[in-house]
């Protein structure tokens, strides 16, 4: 079975051009096949800033109303996915920017009205979170993701989709990531790679050195009742566990100056794996 | 051999939403191999005066600036694009939207320091053009396209192109369509359409209903010396010519709300043909 490596990078990588550029790099002499999905960085609150739209909030939560919408199309989908592709074909690597529409390659549901606890008095409140999209298990139209591939395309996704009557909506750039790797594990031996601010998933937060190399769901069970595993990296792990637990053969998580590492040593940041 | 429709579409199309529908769900129905290549339109405009940046203009031409390159990219290859594309999507037709970057599709020199008549003292004077990219004979990765159409995708290209170097740079859609129907003719039999405001070449500039349905280089000769073809059709015509010349099987001119007829009845426009 032919071999598929997802990463999935954040607006922290986006926002630091060195740190973009050594990493694109590195994407780029990475073999075999590949897709990059990026999330947005601070381009699209800077965008909004310089039009005077505000960001929309309800209860703390935002909002994607329509000029949220046309401004986070423009900057992920045009000014970063662009710029990310004019990168990797310096490089050499045979770069396509798309969102969800193109190929019809991740087709989102529009997030229904949600009666959510509200964060400050804790009453249920409806909100409609706009123009948000939600992924499920026939989300990625596989096909065409394959074609791509098998062609010598290197797929990089902005977090854009679509609802196949012409909608575009936004959606969770990890949520994307995570969907087009256990997608593409029908047809391919897929590993899924996180990219984020620390090294791995860390022994003790505060020593950058002490990265747990691998976790099984025995350890994870055994790392969360020991309060290692907590806050922010409990649903990283859930998610990544359930990507596992539908196909993929691994996940990473690690930081995206460590990716040469992938491929030199097979050791980047913590392996999460069945 | 395979049949290619490269079809160009300006702002008057791409600003009208009624309009864009009724065009993009004929451009949806056309049979065979298609691309899309789309103009601007007002909304760069629009953007810019939101964000209170001036167009920059040198003795009346338009400079593409860095900041007037970023606002291009985000309309023409974020908004504009991914939106036709979503259209597309609903209509049936598996659209990619797409910029030169995109899989090293277009490749264009950035334009060279220029000494120009003023228009103003008639002077000669150097012009900056800024980030505009001019194409030549090997602009276009014709093998990557052809990937892409035979494996049933239907290009949608903003006038964004790309230097090789990471650089993006702003080309003439008119330009773009032309050089790729040219490097797509050794691959396919390539017809070029060219919408415009007007029903197709005119008999008479004031009766809509005098389309001139065909013109050869003898004829073409012909109305410029009767001052029937003038002023803003000359380079049109002059451009199309030159594209049959270099292997395009036929162009036509004509109006984007009449596409349906090219398929239904083989009469769109003006046709032009050696």
């Amino acid at each position: 079975m032919k071999k598929l490596t997802v990463i999935k990078i954040g607006g922290n990588v986006i926002d630091n051009s060195e740190k973009l550029h050594e990493f694109l790099k590195a994407f780029a002499d990475l073999k075999g096949n590949k897709i990059l999905v990026h999330g947005g960085g601070k381009m699209a609150t800077k965008l909004a800033a310089e039009m005077h739209i505000e960001a929309k909030m309800i209860d703390g939560r935002r909002i994607t109303d329509i000029e949220t919408l046309r401004i986070v199309t423009m900057v992920y989908a045009g000014s970063i996915s662009k710029n990310l592709v004019a990168q990797l074909q310096m490089f050499g690597c045979n770069a396509l920017g798309l969102c969800g529409a193109d190929g019809n390659l991740i087709k989102a549901k529009k997030r229904p009205i949600q009666k959510i606890k509200s964060k400050t008095d804790h009453a249920f409140r409806e909100i409609d979170f706009g123009y948000v999209g939600d992924l499920d298990g026939n989300s990625i139209e596989t096909d065409n993701l394959v074609k791509l591939i098998d062609n010598g395309f290197v797929p990089v996704f902005s977090a854009i989709t679509h609802d196949g009557e012409s909608q575009l909506l936004n959606t969770n750039a990890d949520t994307i990531a995570s969907a087009l790797a256990v997608g593409m594990a029908q047809h391919y031996e897929t590993s899924l790679v996180y990219c984020f601010e620390k090294k791995g998933v860390l022994m003790d937060v505060d020593d950058e050195n002490s990265v747990i190399r691998e976790i099984n769901p025995i350890k994870y069970e055994d790392l969360k009742a020991k309060g290692i595993v907590a806050d922010g990296m409990l649903p990283k792990l859930h998610n990544a566990f359930e990507a596992i637990n539908k196909g993929v053969k691994q996940v990473y998580i690690g930081k995206a100056e460590d990716l040469s590492e992938l491929e030199r040593a097979n050791v980047f940041g913590t392996r999460l794996v069945i």
